[in-house]
């Protein structure tokens, strides 16, 4: 995944630095800061145990109002802040009311995230040294910088960069992703910021990521075990030269809509992408469902069973697997004699077994490929969704077994 | 796991067979015959998904009167007769009336059990000529073998035997399960017989039959797939010289209920001991839930999280995980500033954080044994839930992946 072209977005200024909280030296630390219109809106990990960063941050997003925007955000990696009880709360705001000291802002004006090991305090001091350093590189141009700093065990930096055209008139949008596949929660793990110029309302902002983040970040799924910290951000700088996006209804908030789309779920499947251990990208597509919920049981109940997984690390096209899988999905009255699996283009199931069409050749030969899809159509009613997910390999058991050692 | 001292239970009779439906040529096919007086009741598959035999089976459960008990069962290994369609089912039927016509019975009077390969028509040939020879071999002492000649991938029989005393009456209890961890549900898995010569109403019967199995066989979980075949029957042949069991609130109930669960636990907890790739048998016990729902949500979602599961394959005391999978686990409003996490006697979480008293060492020592319970104290309510897991280890993937090749 190359950095080509990422644009730099109006009112938009990162800086990072090496704060040396992770053993490797690598940057580590990174800030954003945004213009004063900037609208920031923003989603976060339902784990009970949420990190102190996340209680902070969703506090910090409470309190904004109109002219009291949040201006900045504040990332370290290596560190995740959580499970670290009150300590970590009074570590959280020390470390926004750093930043806002430096820019000049309200400390809850700055939405603090943290990534890396659990249960482990935030190290002050360093914090303390790096801010400044992170501060003193801010510039438009450091988004590549920034997508790397706020890696941990991610093999690649995963960003997204479009300038698309608006009725006329040029929007630019970028952002960057972490997490390891979400094979490392304790190295809590998901993170996005994604930023662009549009004009846009508050109100409009947030159907857009609400939407976005639905059918995206919210339908990868490699373990089903979610993160403490998993959390994303969407800035609006209002500097595009365009009338605001106010309506919902209005043909340039479908078509930014549309592009934010495709952003957050580029950014989304390439976490899945480079899951350590994962050898195959797997979309799971549910169709022709009764309702969005029951789409997702049996979309993850297949992207979730260890037994799939495995199958499709060996390449087997072991239909059986899914079969079973569908059948304990728990969805009710599901009528196994009307439904039909296909892998890729192949039938494996029809009327309650396999297809008599099948062959293992013809199965063989998707499940030779790097890219599979596996669909089941309910034939219950007009619901689709799609989930993304990868294989279950020896690395992964390697990986998380020996993560600590 | 020896086979000394499975007594017979009177009014019970077991015939195996090397059918050689099975590769190995071992004996693959066991009937049980019962006497008339005996009252059967079963358990089955919530899987859609459920295989020909477990729909007669069910069907013919049914038809039961007190006129027309079940008086037989006949199990095959090696193939599962599930995902087979209609030919399925007219395999199964054919199998019961073989088995009818050797016995003098209805062919709805037989329940047939199957486990084995999914999507392969049973060979009807060759249960064809293993029929007589399983009914030539019936006897009263064949416990040993019909415990093998259930068994698919298991690497050792499962069997339970205790002779009690009921209120000056003695009572056998008799029983063998198979399944190999549940890791291989599509060799489609998990299968239990228990016979008793206890007098006992069929609603009695049932009654025990529902809590034994609820808090045993419902209780373990290796990876969450359940399997298109598990099954379970318990038989009672009054043959026992006592008085009728036909109150629950008669001491003799109680004490014939407290032997059945620990009869369907012992069974249950060695399947997981049994599970192929597993080097831990791991106890997962909630305390102080609200309900019965929320104790097992917790209990599963931890018992399931491939983290916690890999972490436990290493030994390695990684509390953040066993945080995170409770965190995640769904319990609404969830207060993780109340609740503690032990493991063995070690407290690893309290106040929302590791706990204070915990070192690593403590941890470690915990971690090392082979049975390893984790405690999670909710602080909500009274109910207390307990499930039986165990560890992800490099042999599960390589098990799975390798399983058809």
């Amino acid at each position: 995944m190359s950095h080509i072209n990422l644009h730099p977005v109006a009112g938009v200024y990162l800086g990072t630095t090496a704060a040396k909280i992770k053993k490797s030296g690598t940057e580590d630390f990174v800030v954003l800061q945004f213009v004063e219109e900037a609208i920031t809106v923003a989603t976060f990990t339902q784990n009970a145990f949420c990190a102190a960063p996340v209680t902070l941050a969703k506090q910090n997003l409470l309190a904004v109002t109109h002219q009291h925007n949040i201006r900045a955000l504040v990332i370290n990696s290596g560190n995740a802040n959580a499970g670290t009880g009150k300590q970590g709360m009074d570590d959280a705001m020390q470390t926004c009311s750093l930043l806002a000291d430096e820019l000049g802002c309200d400390a809850n004006q700055v939405l603090p995230f943290s990534t890396g090991v659990i249960g482990e305090n935030l190290p002050m001091d360093k914090i303390e040294m790096a801010m400044p350093m992170a501060v003193a590189n801010l510039a438009a141009t450091h988004w590549k910088e920034a997508s790397e700093g706020i890696l941990t065990t991610d093999l690649v930096a995963k960003t997204y960069s479009k300038v698309i055209d608006i009725e006329g008139h040029t929007v630019t949008l970028t952002g960057c992703s972490k997490g390891s596949g979400m094979i490392h929660p304790n190295m809590a793990t998901m993170l996005g910021f994604v930023a662009t110029d549009a004009k846009i309302t508050q109100a409009c902002l947030q159907t857009i990521m609400t939407s976005a983040i639905n059918q995206s970040f919210n339908r990868i799924t490699v373990d089903g075990d979610t993160s403490t910290n998993d959390a994303c951000t969407l800035t609006a700088t209002q500097q595009a030269d365009m009338p605001v996006i106010d309506s919902v209804d209005s043909a340039a908030f479908k078509q930014f809509s549309a592009a934010m789309h495709e952003c957050m779920t580029d950014l989304a499947q390439k976490i899945i992408r480079d899951g350590e251990g994962a050898t195959k990208f797997v979309s799971i597509e549910v169709e022709s469902a009764h309702t969005v919920e029951e789409a997702l049981q049996v979309a993850n109940t297949v992207a979730l069973s260890p037994l799939v997984k495995t199958a499709l690390f060996a390449s087997d096209p072991n239909w059986g697997r899914i079969l079973a899988a569908v059948g304990r999905s728990g969805v009710e009255s599901l009528n196994v004699d009307t439904l039909q699996i296909y892998l890729g283009d192949v039938l494996l199931v029809e009327n309650g077994g396999r297809a008599s069409s099948y062959t293992e050749e013809a199965g063989q030969a998707v499940m030779n490929e790097t890219d599979i899809t596996i669909r089941i159509v309910l034939n219950r009613g007009k619901v689709k969704e799609t989930v993304w997910t990868t294989d279950f390999s020896y690395d992964y058991v390697k990986i998380n077994a020996e993560y600590r050692s």
